[in-house]
């Protein structure tokens, strides 16, 4: 049982909490607190004062103006799905935790705008859901959609599987509305396509990881739903051929391509290995895989034009074997086997995550320099990636054995000598999972003199007594 | 003759000026200086101290940072083709101008990476040739695309017939680079799709008018040229069909929509009289008609699913008559119809002009409100709107009889009553032509206090001695 935390809040502040939200949604004992100080993979932890958890914009807008008056740190969290420990309080026991999860209305939708608007405690796939259910498409998907929260996704800029034709999160909102450091609320719900007055202030909290203002509320782009959805699963020889395929297959396809995954042999091989009802899509063995779709709202003519295009890939050597499915069944197995990549692999040992990007060109360089490094400093891990190879965007996973013991250092060492390489490849450090808490430290060490005094400026003006998230991307 | 207005600039700066870019590139010369003093249509005039002309970023460096020890303040100007006064200096004479056309180099182009870095004043055509030589098509498309500079598009933030499928000219930016206030280089020119590492800098610059920075060069995202592009005319009863047939051909065509504008009939008829070899495309008249665009990377197919779509909206009673281009030349020419349309319509008399948006579906009652406001204020107007009907964006002009004298309190008063309309339906008092000095004042009046105060601490973050485009956006 760890100590009570409430003590380390300043006299009267968490009655004044509860007198806003209800005693019920203040958590203060430590069994109650535990789920909010841990993150997903039970890798990064902390420890809260207390959990707030709010219902309405009014009540995180009351809780905060209260925190900002007792200047109490508050730690924005979602679904808690984060990899970089961006909604986990750090380990003082003197930051609060507010949870969004209590915001979770789908409060308007509107099909032929095209838009819809969200609360920040709104799954992903709430949001999917509603979106589908007018009709229409919201293109953000990645493995933790049941779980994580829009809210999160925005203030994360979270990417995922379909990032290549639609773009970051942060490039389907249309508007925010956010409690500012002080608890006052910026409404900036708007559903314009095209809105140039002034300075576009939603863009300051996309992505900021909540430590700007807290998004408690979103307006979303919608899309059209495709008609026709071709889905390929494809044996390379080489992440070359991967490079390779997927110029072939821009040159055809161009916007029509919704993803382009690439994935090590090992990866499909532990889907297979651990995944109930993953079975392997093709006879042929393969160093490497491409799960890659295609779509459209025509009612027909895509499925053609793909047969047509794999026999003239595999014609020109960018292809060993190739697949396409033939039921949604098919579809979805070899989505999950994608999306539970990850779960399956920490099946057979434990994991050192890495979240990068290069540019597309040097993923072949990225992955042979990366085995290298791994021969020197991990002889006994294998390196695993996968990921979004047609945004230069890899999950470059390495994989050790579970009997392994102390694991944090090596993990530092490696992650280090990987941010060394992706850097010497004019790559990025973190490409769809932010900074959080875990990469702080490397980003002070990467990024010029001048950009982290451009950072803290803004991070100066809009939360002047560092309420907001402290910690988190910038030095406390 | 004007006078000097060298005489308000403190002591020795022009000489420091001179030394760092030579003498013949600081005009000072009342004659020299004017064509940088006035708007491309002669609309919005100011006074400059000087002109400055720097050919690299490093001489743009220096000057501001002249400038931030001087006090002076400086107003970039690109291609001088804004309609907001974004470039232009105040009436004070103490303002000096720095034009970056002399930053005309498009630096690198990589067709596989799709992007290429170009200096801010490359005009938008030499972009776009950059970008087709390379195999690749930067969309980014307006009329005034050979004069216009990239540096001032994406300072404005420019829109343009393709916004519907490739978006505004921010979201085509994957880094900037950019001379700060205080006259040093944030060099920020990336190349990565997906890059979360902190706050997204370039944001700031992005739609910021050279308010809170000076771009002085880009990396810019290239996408897939079409190879099949098929371009519609099609004649509408009513402003109501316009948005039903764009619904009815986002149906099917979703994201293969490249453009979709909308005319009334008064505008096609201007085009027709006034611009050398312009005819009518089709036979039958209308009160409303629509351009639109389709295309893809595929060889073949779109021309015929057009055919089949035009029929079924014939048949749906979306539109009285239309035609498919035949030939480049007919393409050429429609778009030239469109393009030229406003320096037409000027040739028929004088243009209140105004850039608006509002929801999509609100575009019929946008235009039968404007009709009755203009007949209550300007009975001698007429309303010919033009636009981006797919963005919900009308050039919502208002020609009036060439003899008409003074026509500035009544722009004034028939602006202000629009901007009351726009705002009545949810919509933007400026889409794409961003707020420059015309519209400051309308600004202030109708953002709220909270927006205000942000975009003021913003300011104060990045240009705290106001030396970047004071008055602009913001009351100086």
């Amino acid at each position: 049982m760890q100590p009570a935390t409430s003590q380390n809040l300043p006299e009267g502040f968490l009655e004044a909490c509860a007198a806003i939200l209800g005693p019920a949604r203040v958590l203060t004992d430590a069994q109650a607190r535990a789920p909010y100080e841990v993150d997903f993979w039970q890798a990064i932890t902390g420890r809260a004062a207390a959990v707030l958890r709010p219902r309405t914009t009014e009540e995180v807008a009351a809780v905060v103006a209260l925190a900002a008056r007792h200047k109490v740190a508050v730690v924005p969290q979602g679904g808690n799905t984060g990899l970089v420990g961006g909604g986990i309080p750090d380990a003082s026991g003197r930051q609060v935790v507010l949870s969004l999860s209590g915001l979770d209305r789908v409060r308007s939708v509107d099909p032929s705008g095209e838009w819809l608007i969200a609360e920040a405690g709104c799954t992903l796939a709430a949001v999917q859901a509603a979106a589908e259910a007018a009709g229409r498409l919201f293109p953000l998907s990645l493995g933790s959609e049941g779980t994580c929260q829009i809210g999160g996704n925005l203030a994360a800029n979270a990417g995922g599987v379909n990032v290549i034709r639609y773009g970051m999160a942060k490039e389907l909102v249309l508007g925010l509305e956010v409690v500012l450091a002080d608890g006052r609320i910026w409404e900036g719900l708007r559903t314009l396509r095209k809105d140039n007055t002034g300075y576009d202030l939603k863009q300051l909290f996309l992505g900021s990881e909540g430590s700007l203002g807290i998004i408690t509320a979103a307006s979303l782009r919608l899309c059209a739903r495709p008609r026709e959805r071709v889905t390929v699963f494809a044996a390379l020889p080489a992440p070359e051929t991967a490079v390779s395929l997927l110029r072939h297959a821009k040159d055809r396809f161009a916007e029509l391509i919704s993803s382009f995954e690439l994935m090590a042999g090992g990866c499909v091989d532990a889907a297979v290995a651990h995944l109930e009802g993953v079975r392997h899509p093709l006879e042929t063995r393969a160093p490497w895989y491409v799960l890659a779709e295609f779509a459209w709202s025509l009612p027909e003519g895509l499925a053609a034009a793909t047969e047509a295009w794999l026999g003239d890939a595999l014609e020109a050597g960018l292809l060993l074997d190739a697949t396409i499915a033939a039921s949604e069944a098919q579809r979805a197995m070899l989505w999950r086997m994608r999306e539970e990549m990850s779960p399956a692999m920490r099946r057979e040992g434990k994991i050192i995550r890495n979240d990068i990007s290069v540019p597309v060109g040097s993923i072949p360089e990225l992955i042979a320099r990366g085995e290298a490094l791994l021969r020197s400093l991990v002889p006994d891990g294998r390196l695993l990636p996968f990921g979004h190879v047609g945004d230069g965007n890899l999950h470059f996973n390495i994989l050790l054995p579970m009997a392994i013991q102390d694991l944090e250092p090596l993990r530092e060492r490696v992650q280090h000598a990987v941010c060394d390489l992706v850097q010497a490849l004019g790559g990025s450090i973190s490409a769809e999972h932010g900074i959080g808490r875990l990469k702080q430290a490397e980003l002070a060490e990467r990024k010029s003199p001048i950009e982290l005094e451009l950072m803290r400026r803004v991070k100066q003006a809009l939360d002047p007594d560092n309420i907001l998230n402290p910690g988190v991307i910038l030095a406390p």
